[in-house]
C-alpha cells in the first residue's frame, strides 16, 4: 500500500492509494476521503462504484461529495472500474463499454478475461480487508452507492450480501443488465452465453429470486440519454413492487447522465446514507 | 453567440457558449450558470477568472460553485484565460506560464502579442456587453473573483474600475506580479521592459497609487507551493495596511493551490459575495 497523492479539502484529506491486487493480478488505485472526524475514532464508510470509462478521479474531482462527508463524518472510497496495465486484455475494438474501464463488478469466468477481471472479489473482499487494516474505518457501518455501471455494482453487491451495507443507493443505475445492450455484451463475454450465470449480477433478477434490502434509494435524470435503452429503472420498480422491496425512485426533470447530475444530488444521497449509518 | 452545451445541475442550467471576439480576433468560449431564480427577473453576476493553463472547464467541473449560486440566486460566468486557435502566437518553448492559457488579463502592447492578447478589454468591456444583451443579468450587481493568475485579474480589474464590482475576492492570487517570476515574464513580454507600464496590472501598485475598494476577501492555502515564490500575499497585506484598504486574508493550514482548495472555500466566498450583491 502506497499513498501516491493527497490534498487537504473541505476539512479532511483526499488521498489516493496504490497497491498490488491479489485478485486482479495488477496494481490498483483507489481514492479515499478521510474527514477530520476520524481523529475521534473510526467512522462509517461509503463505497462509491463508478461508471463506464471512469477511474477514481472522476467522482473525486467532480462528485462534490467532500463537504457532505465532512459534515456527516463519513469516509468515502472510490475504487477503479477494472484492472489496467500491460497484459490486461481489452475490448477487441477498444470500445468504451467492455474491458478496460468496464469491469462490470463481476468475477469473469471466460478466457481471456478470467485471469484479471475479478472486480467482484476485489471490491467485495480484498479491498475492504485492506481498508479495515489501514484506515480508521468502522466496518460495521458501511454504505454503498454508485453510478450507472457502478449503480448496478452497488445494487448487486448489496443484494448478494444482506446485512453488510446499512445504506444502498444509486445514481442512474443499470437496473436489468440481462436485458440491455451494455449488460448483454459484458455479461456474455465475461461470464459466457448461459444467462443463468448472469443472475447474480442482475439487480432485478436477484430481487425476483428473493434477495432483500431494508430500502433502496435511486436518483435518475429524466433527460438521461441512456434511460430507456440501457438503464430501465421501470424494471427495478416492477421487480421491487412485486417483491415488496422498498424502493424510492426519484426522477429529476432535465437532468442527464453526467456528473453535473450526480453532483446535484450527491449531498442529498449522502445525507440519506448518513441517517442509516448512524442508526443501530 | 452560439450555445455549444448545457446541463441541468443543482437547480439551474450550466451552459457553455462560443462567440467571435472582436477584441481577441478569435472564437472565445465561456461557461455560465443560470440559477432557476432568473425566471423571476435579472440576477446578480459573479465573474470567475481562472488561473494558468485553465479554460472555462476547470472551475465548471471542479469548482463546486453551483449549489451556492442556486441558493443565493447568482449567475456565475467563467471566461477563458487567453485567445486560442490557429494564428495565435504561444510561448516560444510552449511553457505553461505564458501565451496560450496565460493571458494575464492584460491588453498586450508588444509584438507579436498585441494582435490577439487583449484579455483586459475582452473581459472588462466586450464580454459584459454581450452578457448584458443575451442573459437575464443584473449588471448593476456584479461581483468578481478568481484564482492565482485569475485572482490577480480579479483584483486589478476591480481596482481599476471603482464602483463596478460590489464584491471582490480571490483564491491564492498573484498579489505583486511586478515582483514575481510569473508576472515579470508575462508583463515583460506582453507590455515591454518598462515596468511603469505594468503598474495598472499589479494589485499592490494600484493600491499604492490610490485605488480603493470597499473591502477585499482573500483565501490562501498555507501549504501552497507557490506561496512565497509567486503569490506573495504578505505584499498585499502590507500595501493594504499602509493604504487603509480593508482586507480579510484567511490562511488555511494544509491547503495547496489546487481545486481541492478552491472548492473547499467556494461556497463561503460566494456567500460573502452574495451579502454584498444583495445590498444597495
Amino acid at each position: 500500500m502506497e499513498r501516491i497523492n493527497r490534498w487537504r479539502s473541505h476539512g479532511g484529506w483526499q488521498e489516493v492509494w496504490r497497491h498490488d491486487s491479489r485478485e486482479t493480478g495488477t496494481p490498483m488505485e483507489f481514492s479515499i476521503f478521510l474527514p477530520d472526524a476520524v481523529a475521534q475514532g473510526p467512522r462509517p464508510v461509503v463505497w462509491y462504484l463508478s461508471g463506464l470509462t471512469c477511474n477514481w478521479s472522476n467522482v473525486t474531482e467532480k462528485g462534490e461529495f467532500r463537504a457532505a462527508c465532512a459534515r456527516h463524518g463519513l469516509i468515502f472510497i472510490a475504487p477503479d472500474t477494472s484492472p489496467r496495465g500491460e497484459g490486461v486484455p481489452d475490448d477487441a475494438e477498444g470500445a468504451y463499454d467492455f474491458g478496460l474501464g468496464a469491469g462490470f463488478y463481476v468475477d469473469a469466468t471466460e478466457a481471456p478475461w478470467a485471469r484479471h477481471y475479478r472486480m467482484r472479489s476485489y471490491i467485495e473482499a480484498e479491498l475492504p480487508a485492506l481498508v479495515a487494516q489501514h484506515f480508521p474505518a468502522d466496518m460495521a457501518r458501511q454504505g454503498i452507492m454508485g453510478h450507472s455501471m457502478g449503480g448496478h455494482g452497488a445494487l448487486t453487491m448489496a443484494l448478494r450480501n444482506p446485512g453488510r451495507f446499512r445504506a444502498v443507493s444509486a445514481f442512474a443505475p443499470i437496473c436489468a443488465p440481462s436485458d440491455c445492450p451494455w449488460g448483454q455484451k459484458a455479461l456474455g463475454l465475461y461470464l459466457g452465453a448461459d444467462t443463468a450465470a448472469w443472475a447474480e449480477y442482475d439487480a432485478c433478477r436477484l430481487i425476483e429470486a428473493g434477495a432483500r434490502l431494508p430500502d433502496i434509494l435511486v436518483d435518475q435524470g429524466a433527460a438521461d440519454g441512456f434511460l430507456e435503452g440501457q438503464l430501465m429503472p421501470e424494471r427495478l420498480e416492477v421487480a421491487c413492487a412485486r417483491a415488496g422491496q422498498k424502493l424510492t425512485l426519484r426522477r429529476h426533470e432535465g437532468y442527464d447522465h453526467s456528473y453535473y447530475f450526480i453532483a446535484s444530488f450527491m449531498a442529498d444521497q449522502l445525507g440519506w446514507q448518513a441517517e442509516r449509518l448512524r442508526a443501530g
